[in-house]
């Protein structure tokens, strides 16, 4: 975008378009779609990757987060029940809104396909 | 969520589940998945509506609009080029960014199947 307000061609595109070859023994890629005074817009690709056993996000902004295309689980550690955790499976069409600082891991994503997400961050500051 | 940051029910769900009906000859269907401060996620159902001859959204905020599933054209009237409009097409992963006040109106939606949108919105202020 300039300042005039116009759309340019990299305001317009497809997720499902030029999609990165990820391999199952290589790093998930995360593209920039949006970046301004702290909103985010990714799209991030995975084919079998996952967070570390005992690897918890524990991020500053409110995340949201959408899954497009394959499937991934997502683990959560909540606060009001610290000794369990919940698991949260995701399918095309799947999203989970998740608060600042709630712990978070990546439990499992496809390794049959590539998973396509949507993840959008927004500075928590500006939420409460 | 609530106070404590604790993921509740409503933060998990699947846009291409419980899909209202909506009819080519009724209203299309808005519905909210996060309303904070300004920061807007909504769902969109549409079958075969479009806006009306010569109306042109002109928004304060910015919005990021992602096609799940249908199709749909948005024409844009950009400021540059006050004479002609541009028409783009979208397909399941199309994605478009409007900056606020660029004029802009769903020229068609799908008439076969129904057309699920999903649409962010942002304060301007906060990007410029």
């Amino acid at each position: 975008m300039n300042k005039r307000g116009v759309i340019e061609y990299s305001n317009v595109g497809n997720l499902l378009d030029n999609v990165p070859v990820v391999k199952t023994d290589g790093d998930e890629v995360f593209e920039s779609l949006f970046d301004k005074q702290g909103i985010k817009i990714e799209r991030i690709v995975s084919n079998g990757q996952c967070s570390p056993d005992d690897f918890w996000y524990d991020q500053e902004q409110e995340e949201w987060v959408f899954l497009i295309k394959g499937s991934a689980s997502l683990e959560i550690k909540d606060d009001k029940t610290p000794t369990s955790t919940r698991m949260i499976d995701l399918v095309p069409g799947s999203y989970v809104q998740i608060p600042a600082h709630l712990k978070h891991r990546v439990a499992k994503t496809d390794t049959t396909q590539q998973t396509i997400w949507l993840a959008l961050f927004f500075p928590s500051s500006k939420l409460n």
